[in-house]
């Protein structure tokens, strides 16, 4: 028997930039989505059936969203997952599960899941309070993260020595031996309620020396087949042993003895991926909604190499964006322009990306870096 | 300076898929789109800022909506364009230009601007009524095309001797030498306020024997380089001649005897550019956006062969429509359905297309013709 998916209708919990990603790959398939999310601008806002402002975080709020619904996904971790609970208790899919997102919210069960499920990861401790950090001198150098509520590079500290002892976090956190790591890797996996699994080649990430944001994407990675195959066996490991239905974003480290640990997890769409939407066969939104509509998942090829750089809001703006050189990138072969429909930008607010598909990996990193030095987000 | 799209306003005359794959495109570039549309259930509906219920040929109703936006474009030809005369006059940027619309809304005219601009087209009279017709017999065989309303293969009549001419239109149209043509081409060319022009490669059509809608398409065309070339450089010759800005496609014959002629033309996105959205650098809807908006025009080149299979509500069944064969189809490597977002089907009505890509062009041929008879849009 056919299922027909444009009679199903698909909630989001979160309407930013994911969720407008994922609405331009639905559009293909006639997908009814609607959208909850706390800010009456939301970059969905204009592209849903139906647009909800309220919060991710309330019960009743999560709740009645949720009934209107046949599937409800996410595109943020920090939602009420008590409400989830009881929608799947009424019949309703939701992927990635409740129990899921409860263990993403809190970076010390996460930690715990790896280490009770043989999952390689940074050996690590867990602290309750910033007194309890300076317990564990021998431990440093070491990251110091909050257990809740940390995103996107906030909620983390590095601990080189004694010395920055005074940054560590006065609440529930884990302190984690820094990895003196080669590469910084992700797989994104994903996996339907069939069971069938999938992942994208790995990709490798250059951070921002400060920011602790990701400030360069390149695919493939500039790895042995065999890391690549490896990192690729420990995301599929990972998602089922979760039993995860959905897509998961799975960040590792390649440390210089060669060992690959994973870092952290994300089940849903993830900076790590956006270059897919042009650079893959599939993209990361497409097999989002594959897995979590139970679809077939797609072919994961790469079809070209690329490289993806954030744009975020320069330093010293704030208010309405203009979007400084974007023309001169346009000129450009493989440029590929992703505005994330926000009006006000400020100081290192993910305000969109470009991804760049080049061939040659030389000329890649070179035009990577030259279309970042090129687009500026001011006011 | 810097001019910032962010803050325009582009309005669309039409919601269909052409409107609603502009959208998935303009969705990068943080357009605000306006949609003006007869149906209230258009495609474009819930994709858009502001959506107006409305004529198209009215008017008020299109100087109303006009008067709202910074831009106006079309995704259909039947639209008042007093209204767009009257915008114009106000400052209002209509692409492509009201005398353009006008041109391209009789067949009679478009056919006598090929002749006095130099423009190689079949040999044409033009005929008033069903009589008239019937003084052309030594004009057979023939096809009889209305001047006005005629879309789609709708207006459009092959009239081979004498005993066909009761399938003449009692009505202005033109009767065009039937063209013995070896291959029926189209190239898609844009130009933007600036006079920037740039074409896509030829691709090549093949027709539904009965219905008269392009059944496949592929891309390239298996031609060689100078006819690609040739056709190319007339379709540029075409806008330029126009003066317009905006997409133009521009549907070719290449005769037996290897000349080119110009069939017919649209000024928009256009159903043998589909498959540009996943086998060429830039798709023809950004092509579309950025020519209209004033953007430097995106690179053209292929990035993969494709074929576009148009999916058409099966004969037989109308209702609530119901996609056969999708699970099936979307297993495949390079298989990209885009649903239009209609929830009625009847027979022969474009509920969607498929790109199909494929290195090797005898796969890719084989991959099509399966992929068609595997999908099927049924009630």
């Amino acid at each position: 028997m056919q299922r027909n998916y444009q009679q199903q209708t698909l909630g989001i919990l979160g309407g930013g930039q994911l969720g407008r990603m994922l609405i331009q790959s639905a559009i293909n398939y006639n997908l009814d989505i609607h959208i909850l999310d706390p800010d009456a601008e939301a970059p969905c806002k204009n592209l849903c059936s139906r647009f909800v402002q309220g919060s991710l975080t309330d019960f009743n709020t999560v709740y009645e969203f949720g009934k209107e619904c046949e599937v409800i996904s996410i595109e943020i971790e920090h939602v009420n997952t008590e409400a989830l609970y009881q929608l799947e208790k009424e019949g309703k899919k939701i992927f990635p599960q409740p129990h899921i997102i409860e263990l993403i919210q809190d970076k010390r069960k996460q930690k715990q899941f790896y280490l009770d499920r043989d999952i390689p990861t940074a050996p690590f401790v867990l602290t309750e309070t910033k007194a309890d950090v300076k317990q564990h001198l021998d431990f440093l150098p070491a990251v110091h993260k909050l257990g809740k509520e940390g995103y996107d590079g906030r909620g983390v500290q590095l601990i080189r020595s004694a010395s920055d002892l005074d940054k560590a976090f006065d609440a529930p956190g884990l302190l984690e031996k820094f990895v003196d790591f080669d590469k910084e890797l992700a797989v994104i996996v994903a996996r339907n309620e069939q069971g069938e699994v999938k992942t994208f080649p790995s990709v490798e990430c250059a951070f921002h020396p400060v920011h602790n944001l990701v400030e360069f994407l390149f695919s493939p990675a500039t790895i042995s087949p065999e890391t690549d195959q490896k990192a690729q066996s420990l995301a599929l490991e990972v998602i089922e042993k979760l039993d995860m239905v959905g897509l998961l974003a799975v960040e590792l480290f390649v440390t210089k003895a060669g060992e690959i640990l994973v870092n952290e997890i994300a089940p849903r769409p993830h900076n790590s991926g956006h270059h897919t939407i042009e650079a893959n066969y599939t993209s990361q939104f497409e097999q989002h909604l594959r897995a979590v509509m139970g679809m077939p998942l797609g072919d994961t090829g790469i079809r070209s190499a690329a490289a993806m750089v954030n744009l975020l809001g320069e330093a010293g703006y704030t208010g309405e964006a203009l979007v400084e050189g974007m023309d001169e990138a346009l000129k450009e072969k493989g440029v590929y322009l992703h505005l994330y429909g926000k009006k006000l930008t400020k100081p290192f607010r993910k305000m969109g990306h470009v991804t760049v598909l080049e061939e040659d990996v030389d000329r890649l990193r070179e035009k990577a870096q030259r279309i970042k030095e090129l687009i500026k987000i001011k006011a």
